[in-house]
């Protein structure tokens, strides 16, 4: 079967459809990612491919344009990280997703292009083009030199004397703030039915957010795997008074602590 | 042809996509029917899927997570209606479709599942996986012990000394409200170029918005085949200050009554 | 490969997921243009069209709703363009892209129907039949005689004395205010790094949004070739006031003019 090629951009707009478009022209499936990546955050974006391109079959093609850069010389990138492959701007936005594809062994390359007549949508005139020539021909059509990309980090804090000094990495539309602290380090420290304590204020930790009142706030473990400061019905991110990239510090505790 | 597997919750973000991938990886269609069910509102996403499944093809397996139990030991159910499945939280969602597309001979079965490693996302890790094994295998490859599911009635007003008793079951995003009371049943009592009474106030009743000045309220038959209060280039719900829910008294009136 | 069916509407609501199943239970893939046309906006809906139509292949048909006239007695058109077909109400929104598309050689046909059950839902009940059976069958199967549809015109502005009147004929999410003004005949008389004067006030003309500083405007050539004004990271219609139908006077400038 034809792998899909996939889109994940910061467009929320009809642009997109023209690099559907595109991909559809050589007869292979598109699936859409998400569009409202909030607009030239490259970590965010980072962060959303990173959680959902594992679940994406083998040959998948995950085509990225979040892309502040767009009319500047940065470069365009492709990916060969396990059995799928990653294009776009070399902004960092790929990275975090072909290391939790592939870890060491993702390959980064160049991939050039003519420089096209509009210097604003690379998505449709460069980009779109060049994942569905991977799709199709392979790697090799569009893979020049091999490169170290840019480097993007969303962080994988530690724990000192009981305590990690986390980020937030995205909030999500329902409030939810999505830290880049392992949900395995805290069960590692606390169980459900615990605390977290963060930036000094003590949270319930839960499975589930019917496990606290409504418009309660607590700690739990996410669906992407990290600690994730959330309310009942409610914005947890309002709640608390957090914001993408705020750090924070997280001491897990037992209810008897 | 190998039929769609469909998507309907109330995520309103990227996490979908990995439900995407998830379908994609067993060479099925995903199709999308809607994200933006208001969050853990049951009864909308009910109505939804009552209203969209009958255009869809033989084999189609609809996947809905609208799921406020998430997390607690709601189980999972899949439906046999007609010749599509349904797979779903047992809290009344898949219902009000499947006694749409096959009547009383909607079979509902157990979905026993692993509990998985993500407490918050069955979306991706149980009901797609489920749903996608329904489209390759077959519904005996995920359906357990026959069940009566958890109930959930949209409601069959009728007519008594000329007025029914009705609800507002969604209120759609242009401001139309939508009732659970049948056109049919409306237009046994008048006709187009009638009126109708609804909680006291006397509106047009008419074939479309064009028959109104702009900004009116009238009240129509919509695309669902129920009567819908609405307004002309505006929001019919915030004219007559009614939301989801809402009871209303409805009575039709000849122009001449 | 079987061509697709894409979908274009201001429905903005879950209705247009029964558009996707009727398409779907003929075997057709269906691929989204965009739900999210100002409603009722033909204008808007007839810019969007020509701009992405020119990127899908061979054989596509295009569904497009956006149709005041629901209910009245506006007929359907099926139009033949170069490779591309194209289905919807005759009030000028399939008009500008059937030009692009195929210049005076575009062919449009009524497009007869019976009236349908719903008569506010003619997107499922009259347009996606209509295209899917064009996609199956051939535009034989749906066209009636040749007709004449009724004009839509995005205008094409040219230069008098240095100066041109532009039209805004689309204000994207970002706030970029797209015109109906080519890019070429801009960059006739200036060149990226000069300036241009719209309504009196004078912006810079660049490449890209990082050209200027955060929140500057500018002018540019967008994506579609037209010359946009835009601001960076801002939105350039809030920036100077614009909204769409505005008149504008543009005055391209070398920057020692």
């Amino acid at each position: 079967m034809q792998a899909p090629v996939t889109l994940l951009t910061d467009f929320d707009d009809f642009y997109v459809a023209s690099m559907r478009g595109v991909v559809a022209s050589h007869g292979v499936p598109v699936i859409d990612i998400y569009h409202e990546v909030p607009p030239q955050d490259v970590r965010a974006g980072a962060f959303i491919l990173r959680n959902v391109a594992p679940y994406f079959p083998e040959g998948t093609v995950h085509c990225v344009v979040v892309d502040p850069g767009v009319g500047t010389d940065r470069r365009s990138v492709v990916a060969e990280a396990g059995d799928q492959y990653l294009v776009g701007p070399d902004n960092g936005v790929l990275v975090p997703a072909a290391r939790e594809l592939a870890g060491d062994d993702a390959r980064f390359y160049d991939a050039p292009y003519d420089e096209p007549e509009s210097h604003t949508f690379h998505g449709r005139d460069v980009f779109a083009p060049q994942a569905v020539r991977v799709a199709v021909d392979g790697v090799g059509a569009v893979a020049g030199e091999r490169v170290e990309p840019t480097r993007l980090d969303l962080g994988t804090p530690t724990f000192e004397g009981g305590e990690a000094r986390a980020t937030v990495v995205y909030v999500d539309r329902f409030g939810n703030a999505v830290t880049n602290l392992s949900g395995d380090a805290v069960l590692a420290r606390t169980d459900y039915g615990g605390e977290v304590v963060i930036d000094g204020r003590r949270l319930p930790f839960e499975r589930t957010y019917a496990d606290v009142g409504r418009g309660e706030p607590l700690a739990l473990v996410g669906s992407h795997g990290n600690l994730e400061v959330a309310a009942r019905e409610a914005s947890g991110a309002d709640v608390l008074g957090l914001s993408s990239g705020d750090d924070l510090t997280v001491r897990p505790e037992t209810k008897e602590g």
